[in-house]
């Protein structure tokens, strides 16, 4: 390793966990992180957790200062400083901060470019009050025109997970609340008894819930935000907005590079973490990452895998490549989001996903009890269990009131196992009447999925 | 099958799914289930919170009555009704009932005897307000003789599971307790900062705990009980006692019968549930089954495992057997009791057990965050891993207040599927900042015991 060592271009969880690796294998490496945006080091899963009072600053959502990785750890992190152009045949980055261009060695370079919100062409979506929720500047612009339009009326557009935190983080701020959805689902693939069980309790939180319902336009007084409108013709008051349909990875500079990307739009590496360009490494939510259950690379941007990730670009950026460490296995693609009072979570694949990539899949819903009957405050557990013909676990999701972000976890493993449901119907779970009936909801659904398989 | 059909010993949990699973293969079977005592078809488990009056009363834990198995399943449910001597040679079941004795013929036989609870030969056993646990009959008792006696003070003897919940429920009745427990564990294997975090909790519960202190017998003003005193010297107050010092499986009809019991004192039988005497099958607390970590056969007498046995046992004695479901799998050995508001669960091998069976093991223990470092209401949790040399999981153990008695079904599901402790730190959790932190508390324990190993 030369002297140039490290560069790191991003500085939230990808690119710090890498950068954390490396030093951690090579104690003498040069390490450089740049950072467009003025944070690093935060969890902005957080974020919707600030705007709803829960959590008092955006600054309790911070890990760590650039102080802490330079004094610490030897870490250079630069602050508000873009990388514009990256060229793998000369093993240079150009960065762009307020003094200027330059050019920056490197011997290897870790993208973590991470993911942007995608925000829909609509007229008016440069209205004042009109949010995407994605960086910690998001949230702190979100919070101050919370200061200074004291906003009393919302609009969420999007039933993903932000959507759903979003609509109940402007309840808890006694905001008038209408949810839009598009499709006729929440989380992109729930429907059914799932989708309507998230609606009632978003309902029961008092938000409005339209799904079916495409926005044409937001519209407003002067330079401020004041109504939502949409396909079907209805006007939604709306003092903000919180737009969460998506979103898409950042790789600009890297298809600049002539850096490979996969048919989902992002970076493409192998396990390893490589990109097609010799020394470049990335991780995160601008790359891919392999479904072991579906035996695809996709694109699934989450805080766990990127952090993963950056790990495994870390240790082979470091030169330890024959470590076991430097290789990411990958997901099953495991997911978890509270709705007021409700646990959502899935794992592997839905039907649909499951058909798509070619299985002879079927789906099994089941209803079970999270507690022993006779034990006071439990309740329903709606599960859904996905297989092949042959009867493999391809997939669960899970609905209800407690549990349920654990019991996706044991699903999960067995994805990562490989098992086939019967095996799941045999596990030896844990059995109290304060945290499960004798049978498990979890054993209850597999045992379902096998007499239908 | 023969009109003799089906005789069943025991009409609680395994004896009833054996019931109810031999019905479901064969419509015109007769099924006889003789229940010694005057209950059938209960939780047992719930017991405890019944005497914290929690749950409204004893008949709640009552699941189906003699007449819903008889009306609706064709199944004979005689109560009051012991079995006193077992002939398989002839095929003969000798029981005993208000109206005498009397032998009733087979073609198959299912024991479900259960277990006892062990109630050592101590002076003044034989007070009143001196309660053994386990019946529904013994919870009876004790709900009378606290409208009768009004306790004000209580001793627990014996720091398992039903010792624990039984401090909790003497605690929520406001009776001033004291748990007593001989060796320096709780659970019979958690010891450590495990075993103090549990003490710690029994203590802001207001119990006062004393480890490595035997009783030597229990005193009396008149009949009723009035104090334990100790070896070591102490007299502690005691309007009423629970003993929960262990059970034993009750195997005397078997043991008569010539039935092999095996080293653990409990019936042995095969994987189909067979016995040694042709016909004859055991499930439930009365015996045996595979540990599929320690690959041993041991008494593991608890609630699911039961009535998976009785399932099995049924699906046999209908002549089921070559159906998946007339097989055991075995156990991994997962457990979790709630103490106040402590979660305290375990998986697998204690490193102790695992030595014992011959392993080359090591514990790793590691404190995570239960969410979130951000987000309120997280709190620590302890999670102790067992490995042997070459990095198998054999076993975990879990405290804290919340998660832990579903993560550990995530390490029951590992050890199911015989994984390495590389392959659960690589595991695709659900993370969500109210649920888990970005690394689950699971994945970091699997680094910490991967690191160590």
């Amino acid at each position: 390793m030369g002297k140039e060592g490290l560069v790191i271009v991003g500085g939230v969880a990808a690119g710090l966990a890498a950068a954390m690796e490396a030093r951690r294998h090579a104690p003498d490496l040069p390490v450089n992180v740049f950072e467009r945006t003025g944070d690093i080091s935060y969890g902005a899963c957080g974020l919707p957790y600030v705007v709803a009072g829960l959590i008092p600053s955006p600054d309790s959502l911070v890990l760590h200062t650039p102080e802490y990785f330079r004094e610490r750890h030897s870490i250079e992190v630069k602050l508000n400083c873009e990388a514009v152009e990256l060229l793998p045949s000369k093993s240079v980055l150009r960065v762009r901060d307020g003094e200027g261009e330059r050019e920056v060695g490197y011997d290897s370079l870790v993208l973590a470019t991470g993911a942007a919100a995608v925000c829909p062409p609509l007229p008016g979506r440069d209205l004042e009050g009109v949010f995407v929720l994605r960086h910690m500047r998001d949230g702190r612009r979100m919070l101050r025109y919370f200061e200074e339009a004291r906003p009393r009326t919302a609009v969420v557009v999007g039933a993903g997970y932000i959507g759903l935190e979003m609509a109940e983080a402007f309840r808890a701020r006694g905001l008038n609340t209408t949810l839009v959805e598009a499709s006729d689902r929440v989380m992109g693939a729930l429907g059914g008894r799932a989708r309507d069980a998230v609606a009632d309790e978003l309902r029961a939180g008092v938000v409005e819930v339209l799904f079916g319902e495409r926005v044409s336009a937001f519209e407003g007084r002067g330079t401020r935000v004041e109504r939502v409108l949409t396909e079907s013709g209805r006007a939604l008051a709306a003092d903000v907005v919180s737009i969460g349909v998506g979103v898409r990875p950042e790789v600009a500079l890297a298809v600049a590079a002539g850096i490979e990307v996969g048919e989902s739009g992002a970076v493409r590496t192998d396990e390893r973490q490589r990109t097609s360009a010799p020394g470049v490494y990335a991780a995160g939510d601008c790359c891919e990452v392999l479904n072991k259950v579906s035996g695809r690379r996709v694109w699934h941007p989450l805080g766990q895998p990127a952090v993963r990730q950056g790990w495994v670009a870390g240790a082979n950026a470091a030169g330890r490549d024959s470590s076991p460490e430097a290789r990411y296995a990958g997901v099953v693609g495991t997911n978890a989001v509270k709705v007021f009072g409700l646990e959502v979570a899935r794992t592997g694949l839905s039907l649909e996903e499951a058909l798509e990539a070619g299985f002879e899949a079927l789906e099994v819903e089941s209803e079970s009890h999270t507690r022993a009957g006779y034990y006071p405050g439990g309740s329903k557990i709606l599960t859904r269990v996905v297989a092949d013909a042959r009867g493999r676990l391809l997939g669960a999701q899970l609905v209800g009131r407690e549990g349920v972000a654990q019991r996706v976890n044991v699903f999960a493993a067995a994805l990562h196992a490989g098992l086939k449901v019967d095996e799941v119907e045999r596990f030896d779970l844990a059995y109290a009447p304060p945290f499960a009936p004798t049978i498990d909801p979890i054993i209850r659904a597999a045992h379902e999925a096998r007499k239908k398989g």
